[in-house]
């Protein structure tokens, strides 16, 4: 079976720990480990007797809630079969584009979408050590007019968080500026910097959501595009008439109106990660970075790829390597922040396997 | 609100006849009125703990079920978000050739997928006075060696069903070969004309299945595309990577084993057609065509959409209008064959609204 270039691929996770899928204990995939809250399981349930139907294809009831969660009238959102469906659409308009540019190390699933439909693409590095000075780390572009830009804030693997005023003067020199925020809703409300506040300022802005990290429903596919009305309804005329389930739609109806899971979660993440990340920092050859996100990515004296597999023959653990980051390859890997007792575990394991490699 | 261009669209019908979409009898969708199968529930209920990981992006299990089903390896497999998904990345590839004969009417759903990535197009007009003597309808095309065909076998909205023998010719003909069959399930083994049986032998043959028709799952998203692997694989690449949600994939894998619904859809659906042919063949001004599939095209001497917006109004009932067929227009609509219950209501509510008008 080849290595999988995404996390969350369990059923090759188990086939290396010779285990089940379910037996794994997953840091690949950065998803929340206190959900999928009830209310979602709840609004599934409830919509059951439904599937007999074909979905609005316009989606209203749901682009009405998410508008009225983000302030915005609902033409403003689309959603999407996750923000991997949405993210192809978005390749589409890239590829339209004299070159677009992105940021590496960077998400394997933009490699696909960009080269989807032909975009012609220049990658820019960013430098980790001024992410390790909390500097800011993006990098400058020049004759950038016809270009497109992709952008993912916060930043995976790094987990760095660009402040708004950072990607602001991005709109002005760029003609299409696509900005993934999948991980911006595990930031409270004070401290969050998504562009979704100055979205309708600017038709060259594309936001990408997902609903599939923080509310743990990555198995349901659900994502959303925020930009200007006519440049979704082009996608919409593009793609299929009907491409959220009934469920899925009833599920992200019910989770962003679920406050009490919302609280919870940006409760336990701080706490959390500011824990993993001293017992990382304990942890001879290892060097995690600072993260706003739910994860955090670390540099190691060892190979990523041969601790991965330790880690999964020993203890079933399942960590992200970083090979299919190109420009991070066998020196690094990405972990998700789990729940303390679950993070202890992992620390243990680390312990031990790099005490004895 | 517009009218809409597919059937099954019961938020614009409810808000026509003024009651709730739960309320409508609808006979726009072709869908099977026995179900969903409980296999389908039970799957769903099964899984609902699953939600919080990603699928197996190769969705290696599915495929594997679907090969069963239809005795091919799974490669030759690609399930996806509907057929309608699979049905956009068949309008990628052709596009990429010099033109595309499809024949009319078509399923509007075909120019959307056709204009997606500018196909050029040549429309085929099938003789609807061929298909009343039941004699081959399908059109000729000469020069079409660099084209591709888009072909819809049992056709809608006419219900016509071609005999492979007639299909298999294109075959040496065009570059490519694009038959929609999602409604061929509805045909017991032993009538069926899929052309899943040589796909082997032709790189140049897509098939597009849908399970959403024959297990009334319209709102859980779920068809295949049958072809060559280097192709299936070439979409793979293009468009994201969990296209099908976790209780979808578990629905699919269950239905396809589920011989007792197969058995009782076989067994209602022809005595149901032809009493509903009969009745609507009764009915003056009306004039039902012969269908192999679970819904009848009728042509009216009145206007379809006034017939439809009345029956909304009055009975509740919606009918399809074929005004998205611009080749048939406002003086055909077609209807789902459901139970005989309903059928008589339907049969009941044109004759009342047919006498007054």
């Amino acid at each position: 079976m080849m290595r999988p270039t995404h996390g969350g691929n369990l059923v090759w996770a188990a086939a290396v720990a010779g285990c089940s899928p379910s037996e794994i204990l997953d840091f690949s995939a950065s998803i929340n480990p206190l959900g999928p809250p009830r209310s979602a399981i709840a609004a599934i349930q409830a919509h059951l007797g439904e599937l007999g139907a074909y979905p609005d294809p316009n989606y209203w009831e749901l682009r009405t809630a998410l508008g009225q969660w983000h302030q915005l009238p609902p033409e403003w959102i689309l959603p999407g079969n996750g923000s991997a469906e949405l993210l192809t659409w978005a390749g589409w308009d890239l590829a339209q584009l004299t070159k677009t540019f992105f940021s590496t190390p960077a998400f394997a699933d933009y490699y696909r979408a960009l080269k989807a439909f032909g975009a012609k693409v220049q990658e820019c590095p960013l430098e980790l050590e001024k992410l390790e000075d909390r500097q800011d780390a993006c990098p400058t572009f020049s004759n950038s007019l016809e270009c497109g830009l992709l952008l993912n804030n916060p930043h995976n693997p790094t987990g760095q968080m660009f402040l708004r005023e950072t990607i602001l003067p991005y709109l002005e020199q760029f003609a299409l500026v696509v900005v993934d925020e999948a991980f911006m809703d595990f930031l409270p409300p004070e401290q969050e910097q998504s562009l979704i506040c100055v979205v309708q300022e600017y038709p060259n802005l594309v936001i990408l959501r997902s609903l599939t990290k923080f509310y743990s429903l990555p198995g349901l596919r659900l994502g959303y595009a925020i930009a200007h009305p006519d440049r979704l309804q082009n996608w919409q005329q593009r793609r299929d008439p009907w491409s959220i389930n009934t469920l899925a739609a009833a599920a992200a109806v019910a989770v962003i109106q679920d406050r009490e899971f919302q609280q919870r979660t940006w409760k336990w993440l701080p706490s959390a990660r500011i824990e993993l990340f001293k017992g990382l920092s304990q942890i001879s050859g290892l060097r995690p970075y600072q993260s706003s996100a739910n994860f955090l990515l670390v540099q190691t004296e060892h190979s990523s790829s041969t601790l991965q597999e330790k880690l999964l023959q020993h203890y079933q653990i399942l960590i992200r390597d970083c090979l299919s980051f190109p420009t991070l390859g066998d020196r690094f890997f990405r972990i998700a922040v789990r729940s303390n007792t679950e993070n202890n575990c992992l620390l243990q394991a680390l312990l031990q396997q790099l005490a004895i490699s």
